[in-house]
């Protein structure tokens, strides 16, 4: 668990003037960072645990300017760090040892917006909500809605295939990514995929999305856009105990009921919203609070919704409050959304953890979560997309206190062999990127990780696209937390450990 | 397009007495079949325009007695053709000049089936029909129903990627697949993916499904399972014309419908079925049929059935039949499902083809196509997913005609070409096979075709696993129809042109 320890940025070597005069000529000169002042905006993602300065920031307008940026630095062996709105949770984003970081900031424009076939195809800047606001005139919107959606971008979606509240019954980002024009590695520009393509193909769309920036980057992306749902209606269901709100989950789907959202926040985060800017009314002496929504035809909600209350009661629920007006759902869903933010208040530093397990297993996992913070004696706030079995075990710390710091390192890698253990896996939306790279091993067979070796050759032989993330090193004795240890497997790049990637979960 | 010219399969030469020893010490002396009358039984898949013999056929029983076959024909050089129930479009199956097919026929368990959790584990000799049949008890289904349903397999699907008409609403095979436990060309076992680790990690579960069993055999297929929905309502349309009937698709799903299933049979196809043992009560002069089905809660159905009706009459609809009981709705349903059996009255040979388009092109392709089929002189029997834009224009015809066949050739190579024009492509279900292979380069650029070529090297770096099939030559100048010539680019598969999958579109 890397992010615990503090790891402190030490400024990387400068470009060679000819590599950023190549640079300037690509983007224009404004777009190409390298004050030192300038570059700290890009030294961490949201997580903030991986801290590093690359040795600069070049800002593309276009695919075209992207390939000839991804070209220069190709041809000079210099590593290249796609980065989208930063919102990251995995370190991906970050330089550890220089590099450039390519941002997609500016690579912001909605470049079709097609109703008759519910698409659209965006440059990877555009952030989540603003493709859904767009669509909003046509009745549609893009449905995977990670919490940071109004920062965070399609770019970044992709290379984490982002989740999100919605994605219970409407998928996560890769069942809506149709089409990428992708830059790779050496500027080559390849288009996967494609408007009226899905085809039975090798789905090399698929394997893009998901990939953390390790293949190239997403330039340009094709959606596909949902119709808006008629109606919904959600109930707010409150518990004593993490244990019943988990019981009730697998209640409600066990009863073959599909709602649009599963969503559990326990009582360590109930206590810190409601002592935030965001109080949002849940009541503090509630030990879980589950969120249910239902969408669709206004005439099927009320069944949908009777029945997963009575579900909800027969687990333990002392009370159960709807709500069925835009105002009502966004004051029950408002303790949820503003969770991550309110954690703030609890302690300075916080790990996000993010995993998966069998739904089934949920309420066993939750208590032994429990347990495990019990031991190391830590503060772990649980909010999760409970539908899906994704958890979010967040453990609130402080950095300066060297003990506490190993406590939770021992604590989270615990926490991610437990959900292993019980058929899960260590990552549901966040992405590896530096954070998970050491929890690899616990998914993947030696042998199936030099297959996933074997693949990001083929996109990236010179193993300068995102070098670092992601795949652990493949020698026997494997670096130690934020070492940042050449993956030598991946292939030639110059500089040892070096990462990024547009991923913000 | 290979399948129109008549292909006659020679024998091929016996295995090594050494090799046959191996592979019945690994399955059993009764389950690897070297009779020649037996092998007759292998010799094509459903569209019969690709024949040849295998060397031999073996039948595992097991994961286990896969690898071990997998690993004696690796051992030796020999390559390896997976199969299903042969109900495959797209020679995708078929032997062309030796190797040895394994069958799946005896790999038919289902090994796990969770209601909790909404998942099951099968074999991939499961055939689709018996996991819904198996779900049912627990008021779930497996939604992914190729027309061959009752017939084709799991693994079959798998290798396709296969839809069928309720993917419009619920999605193809790939969305389905959560794991697999897969047997690699040299007999290695890797498990991809699994039960509550869909998660933000390269996506080789969504990689192998689609992959026509060139990366390997899908010898466990873990996939979830929805909740069967508690109504459904089914419209049959009848318009004067096949583009009427297109309006009303698009006209249907720019109103923000979303229908399980919107299928259309053009005239001809009425013809064939009216004429057939499956008549089904569809007026003869009719242009074409559109059947639209909605499911959900009863409650909400209604005014979806509304609306779209109402569409369909502004289309031109001059008939929209209603059907809300489960009989009813097999009466509607039955033309669409038996179109393909029907169509044998039509002519001895047929042409099975497959292809996407947006789906707002579809009235101007489908004007088109028949302008090919009357500058050819061809009859061609239209029965498409209208809502996912997958076109299966079939041409009917006498192989025994040289120049009839001709022409059946020119025709589905125009169809191809003018698909991909507007923005299409060249399989919606069926896979490329032998049948698209030379189509392959209409959708992917030299360089694109390197990667495809690359990541087959990464899993099968021998090129013993289906090599010849999907992935066209990589030297300048391709085979002709049915010539087999040897993929050099996937390595070194001894005997040239070889082929096979578990497929079955």
């Amino acid at each position: 668990m890397n992010s615990a320890g503090p790891i402190s940025p030490s400024l990387p070597p400068p470009l060679p003037e000819e590599v950023l005069a190549d640079l300037r000529r690509a983007v224009g000169p404004r777009w190409v960072i390298t004050d030192p002042d300038h570059l700290l905006v890009y030294e961490a993602d949201a997580q903030t645990g991986h801290r590093g300065l690359p040795q600069a920031v070049v800002l593309p307008a276009s695919t075209q300017e992207a390939a000839a940026v991804f070209g220069c630095l190709h041809g000079h062996g210099i590593p290249v760090i796609p980065r989208g709105a930063g919102t990251g949770l995995a370190g991906g984003a970050v330089a550890l040892q220089g590099g450039v970081v390519v941002s997609t900031a500016r690579m912001n424009r909605i470049l079709e917006l097609d109703p008759d076939n519910r698409r659209a195809v965006v440059q990877p800047g555009v952030s989540n909500s603003r493709l859904s606001a767009a669509a909003a005139a046509f009745g549609l919107h893009y449905p995977p809605d990670p919490s940071s959606q109004t920062a965070c971008t399609l770019g970044g979606n992709v290379a984490t295939n982002a989740g999100g509240p919605h994605c219970l019954k409407y998928g996560v980002t890769g069942r809506y990514v149709t089409g990428l024009k992708v830059v790779l590695a050496d500027g080559e520009v390849m288009h996967l995929g494609g408007a009226g393509r899905e085809g039975s193909l090798f789905d090399f769309v698929g394997l893009f999305v998901g990939s953390e920036g390790c293949f190239g980057l997403a330039a340009e992306i094709e959606v596909v856009l949902a119709p808006t749902p008629e109606g919904a209606c959600t109930l707010l269901a409150l518990f004593d105990t993490l244990e019943s709100a988990g019981k009730a989950v697998t209640e409600i789907l066990k009863a073959g009921l599909l709602p649009a959202a599963l969503e559990i926040v326990d009582r360590n985060t109930i206590l810190a919203v409601e002592a935030s800017a965001y109080a949002a009314g849940y009541p503090t002496h509630a030990g879980a609070a589950l969120v249910v929504e239902f969408d669709g035809y206004p005439e099927g909600l009320e069944e949908e919704v009777v029945q997963a209350e009575e579900r909800c009661r027969a687990a333990g629920a002392w009370e159960v409050r709807r709500a069925r007006t835009p105002e009502e759902r966004a004051a029950l869903w408002k303790g949820r959304k503003k969770a991550f933010g309110a954690m703030g208040r609890l302690a300075p530093d916080l790990v996000v953890q993010d995993a998966t397990v069998p739904r089934s297993r949920l309420p066993e996992v939750l208590a032994r979560i429990d347990g495990i913070a019990r031991h190391h004696r830590l503060r772990i706030a649980n909010v999760f997309h409970a539908g899906d079995g994704n958890l979010h075990p967040n453990i609130v710390f402080d950095r300066r206190d060297a003990d506490e710091t190993r406590r939770v390192e021992e604590a989270a890698r615990e926490i991610m062999e437990l959900c292993v253990a019980v058929g899960g896996t260590i990552t549901g939306e966040h992405g590896v990127g530096l954070e998970k790279r050491e929890y690899m091993p616990l998914v993947f067979s030696p042998g199936e990780l030099e297959v996933l070796r074997g693949v990001k050759r083929v996109f990236d032989p010179a193993g300068l696209c995102n070098p670092g993330k992601v795949l652990p090193p493949s020698q026997e004795g494997r670096g130690g937390p934020g070492e940042g240890a050449p993956d030598e497997a991946v292939g030639g790049g110059r500089l040892p450990g070096l990462g990024g990637r547009g991923g913000e979960g």
